[in-house]
């Protein structure tokens, strides 16, 4: 099993990278394959105890940066390591690609690059996120502002093999993001969606708020890229919002200080259940390949955690089970004419 | 000054209502009608100390409650507190009207019974939200889940007045909820709602993220009721998932209960900072007369605030502001056709 790594992706490339790729080749049966930098990549090795047989480099001379145009990137810098990497999965190189860079570039190069499973009319990109009583599949979190009503209902077939797969669920529950538990809530958009997820085989359980996303109950909550992108980052923004808040006022006095103390424990374990690394990345479901997008500003354990995450889908036969799941739904629907 | 308050709507009614009510009474210089059940109301009242001079009392026998459809409610519990109430304010025998009654029929009353300013499209709910560096508006947070660009720019004025009369900011900033910080970014809705809203006198930021809203760096938070709704509920539910962890937790061992012993300041601080009543309730503009949704679990401190609140949108002169401006935009685009 081969894993394709960016290297130069992310705030903290190549050195976090790098370390996460050696501890995931020290943890899991892998091969790793670097794109990047060579020289920046091996003064990183130089410093790592590493069993060099299953890590190779593949050296390349651009970067995609932050601020690059998504597409016109993907076109224009062939030889940058995140289009590379890509095409060698593509290619059959390597069985999943990771990157912690450009999200756009990355959309960009699963659609023109790697390409869509047959019969997905559009890819959507799918966080982990921690809910309280467990993780959920948030899709879509931003590939597509806009969507056809058929576009979440493959969301949503696509999240239920995820979940299936990756996490062993039996039969993984659906959500549809609404403002009302009722059917006859929100957009017509939304109301045509709900129809035709209530219509497919799916375990749809109906609307879900934004009040309960955070609960976790529901393993697939789809919507529009548009509104997963709002939720995503709202999501961010409120837990970074509430930490810094605290932090400045424990830290204020010396009661509260100490009271810190004795509650780190309890931050630690807190910190660790609503770590969104824990399962990996964002995975860009519906193209020919495991594509996962790292947090921009992955450290070497989030890598790792992507690796892992990469080899839980090569096992799962993720893209695969969705190649069928597609088919069948497709027959079903010609079928149904 | 007065305000009339639906007794009836709310979990916590009457009970809390009423105290609310007897609390503003004695903090600020005003008169309220109470709407309602007249014996029930008394019951509360006999445990008050109270200047009754200053306290009406108006009996209703009908109650609109959370699961009546919200326009039929409207239509045809012609007796209820809420549509009583609603009455009251169009006919200029109160100054502003509370209530923490059903949503839904409270927009519906907005607009059938206390009637849309002339040249409001589309009144919009707005709550008040606390954020790390000051509170900030939401608009529209669910009255319209579908909108025209108009409405946007509609809620972004109405917004702007709010918060230059209520908290005296001289130029409140607005910005545009969106999933990126570029102004190619988003749906081609939000793309004509950016342009619209450059276009303008406003003192327009640009486009806002999910992950930054938390900060309270804009004033003015501008998107389209379904949207907003989903904002909202996510906001509330991270809060609510972060603060049952962390209890659970603090109370799971004896030196973790200590720690939390400690930083009772800190939470209590905390709490008093991101109580989203501390700013009273949502508020309806677009119609004529200040008409404030206090939260469904509305406790008498929370009604207390919604009655400052209202009296801080009669002495600044929020809708009488609102529609001058709408007046003014539009002439300004009469003009430019």
């Amino acid at each position: 099993m081969k894993i394709i790594i960016d290297a130069m992706g992310g705030d903290n490339a190549p050195e976090e990278i790098v370390k996460g790729a050696v501890a995931a080749l020290n943890e899991f049966n892998v091969e790793i394959i670097l794109v990047g930098d060579e020289s920046k990549i091996k003064a990183v090795l130089a410093n790592e105890k590493i069993d060099r047989s299953k890590l190779q480099i593949l050296h390349t001379t651009e970067i995609i940066n932050n601020n690059d145009h998504p597409a016109q990137a993907i076109r224009k810098k062939k030889d940058s390591s995140m289009v590379v990497g890509m095409k060698m999965l593509k290619d059959g190189i390597g069985d999943a690609f990771i990157s912690a860079g450009n999200t756009g570039a990355l959309l960009a190069g699963g659609l023109f690059v790697v390409g869509r499973i047959k019969g997905v009319d559009r890819p959507g990109l799918a966080p982990i996120i921690p809910g309280k009583n467990g993780p959920f599949l948030l899709m879509d979190s931003g590939a597509n502002a806009e969507c056809k009503t058929q576009n979440i209902l493959q969301f949503a077939l696509m999240g239920e093999v995820y979940m299936k797969k990756v996490f062993k669920m039996e039969s993984p529950s659906i959500g549809l993001v609404n403002i009302g538990a009722e059917e006859e809530k929100g957009t017509e958009f939304v109301k045509e969606c709900h129809k035709l997820l209530k219509e497919s085989n799916l375990n749809f359980k109906g609307n879900v708020e934004g009040r309960d996303i955070p609960e976790g109950n529901i393993d697939v909550v789809v919507c529009d890229g548009f509104t997963g992108n709002v939720i995503l980052k709202v999501f961010e923004g409120v837990f970074q919002t509430i930490f810094d808040t605290l932090k400045e006022e424990i830290m204020s006095t010396t009661r509260t200080k100490i009271g810190g103390l004795l509650l780190k424990p309890v931050f630690r374990k807190f910190k660790k259940k609503f770590d969104y690394t824990e399962h990996g990345g964002a995975i860009l479901l519906g193209v020919n390949g495991p594509v996962i997008k790292a947090h921009g500003s992955s450290n070497s354990k989030a890598m790792k955690n992507a690796v892992r995450q990469a080899v839980l889908c090569i096992e799962g036969g993720v893209v695969e089970s969705i190649r069928n799941e597609i088919e069948t739904n497709e027959n079903n629907n010609n079928n149904n004419l």
